[in-house]
């Protein structure tokens, strides 16, 4: 199974061209898009929200993830396995959170060669593809080579900030929600929000924090948009306090 | 064969984990999107089009249908097969067109349970995907209960409502055309919209309905949005009326 | 394997049963969206992406290509057998630079018999879709006849026109950059547009064009919607001049 993690968006010939290169070497392979909206150019929040997703999955196989503003640049390409999963992306800190919250006899972090032939503005389908194509092959990488350090490696497991806004303007942020106490929350624009368990607990129009789907803390608001309404952007900061 | 008929959208981790829970449980199973733009918080105007959809497909597998405001409150999982496919979803009405249409004697419904690891928020991830997957593994599941009713049970076959606005602005009707005369037509705006064969058939700028490629009424407007001229949206009644 | 290709849009359930037909005949085949935003109804436009692509990718299996303003209508549907893999669309130019560019005896053109249950109106599902499956499973078509004329078999090999718009507002022509020398380029709005390797080459707002990665010439601006910038959409000319 490949699971695909990209800022591509569903526009394009370029998800599709990804997705060709593993069908064609892997044809009884499944190819599942987990999301083609991740944070756009910002592989730091990508990379808390690919944790997030990826801890509660815990999935088999190999999974492809791009956010890669550097592409075409120096920065390297890698592989890194965790707990029995392959992830393969740029070293630029979309898979340090992944990576660092791993034990250290249960993870393994390779650098990836750059094919001869590879363009240079589209390693998704010329790096990553083949590479995520031969682990799913044969579990290693000709020529490759451990490393022990990789960009985000002294992240810590939260960060207090928005890493991405979902259709519904929901507000995720990077901190577990098991870290935080219900008598805690955050303060955004002088007013608390505090803790309820779903939607249906607050009323319509007030904004709240809850415990999603994949363990974060997710600022909502009954029946609108919490981005729209606090005015939050993914990368804002958002501390934590106690109330009373 | 899993069929994914959803109001999640395309943004979002959302459909990915659902078909990530799917692929993982059966791996060699196809995973096909039928659509999430299934009209949102509606499961009544979704349930006339899946039913349209499914009549015409008539797929085998299994379907997991989730248009679900309701999600985390007191209503129940189901599980219906119908002349030998399946299909999971919520107890709202979303299944109901396809259950009542079916004979009695090839028409099962079931309550599915609800697993104890499972969010108040992502029952298509947590409740209907796992249920799915059961099904398509073994044909039953455990703990399975039959009941005799279910929300939507007295529906009609047709409504003369609108129940989908495509990318294009045509608007689809819960009316089959098969039950229509070409004699007969909405009336919109004190305009009588009569029949025609395709769009070819009209005037640029001209509304009239059709029979669709799924057998509903679907009214239309020749290089323009049906939806935006006529000023109609989901929910909206359409009274058909016998012309000269 | 299905590679899917098509100005249907990721909206409504079109895209999705055109799969469900493919995966319901050949349920082990796997079924890849190559692009769904192809130039809508501007079939040469679409055919000059789709063989760039093709070009690049050299898939087997059989491509499913839709971009139909004419269906319903008395256009033929072809399917072409070209270095090894199959195209099937409608003949209206959409596959003409993929036939044309294949040498004669690695190419053979067949017209499709359109199905007795065929829609007016949805032919990706009903023509398309069902004649791809029979090419998949027998590389043949019952009833095939053999042409040697299609729409576009006069048509160059390179276009000096916008065939495609991205995400990002990258703008794509018709041309290879292959046949292009560095010291050429468009001019456009008075302003000759010259080459460099990459974004990272030139200045935020600097409009420049490069190879891309299926080996067009591409207009681009560091951090900006070219398209925008330079008010260029699908269609447009583009003559390329030769700089000092």
């Amino acid at each position: 199974m490949f699971l695909l993690f990209t800022d591509f968006g569903w526009q394009g010939p370029y998800v599709g061209q990804v997705k060709a290169v593993l069908a064609t070497r892997c044809p009884t392979h499944s190819i599942i898009d987990l999301m083609h909206d991740a944070p756009a150019f910002r592989p730091r929040e990508a990379g808390y929200l690919l944790a997030a997703i990826v801890h509660w999955l815990k999935p088999g196989g190999v999974v492809v993830a791009v956010v890669d503003p550097g592409v075409g640049s120096a920065r390297a390409a890698i592989a890194a396995a965790v707990d029995g999963c392959w992830f393969v992306g740029p070293d630029n800190g979309l898979l340090a959170p992944i990576i660092n919250a791993a034990v250290v006899e249960h993870r393994q972090v390779l650098t990836l060669p750059t094919p001869q032939r590879a363009s240079a503005s589209f390693h998704g389908r010329d790096v990553f593809a083949p590479a995520a194509a031969e682990l799913a092959l044969h579990g290693a990488i000709a020529d490759q080579r451990e490393i022990m350090q990789w960009v985000g490696r002294d992240w810590p497991a939260d960060i207090d900030q928005v890493i991405y806004v979902d259709g519904y303007g929901n507000v995720l942020t990077g901190r577990r929600a098991a870290t935080l106490p219900c008598s805690m929350g955050p303060v955004i624009g002088g007013q608390p929000v505090t803790a309820a368990r779903t939607f249906a607990d607050v009323a319509p129009g007030t904004a709240f924090w809850y415990r999603n789907s994949i363990g974060l803390v997710e600022i909502a608001v009954n029946q609108a948009s919490a981005a729209q309404q606090l005015g939050l952007q993914v990368g804002d900061s958002l501390p934590f306090q106690q109330f009373a």
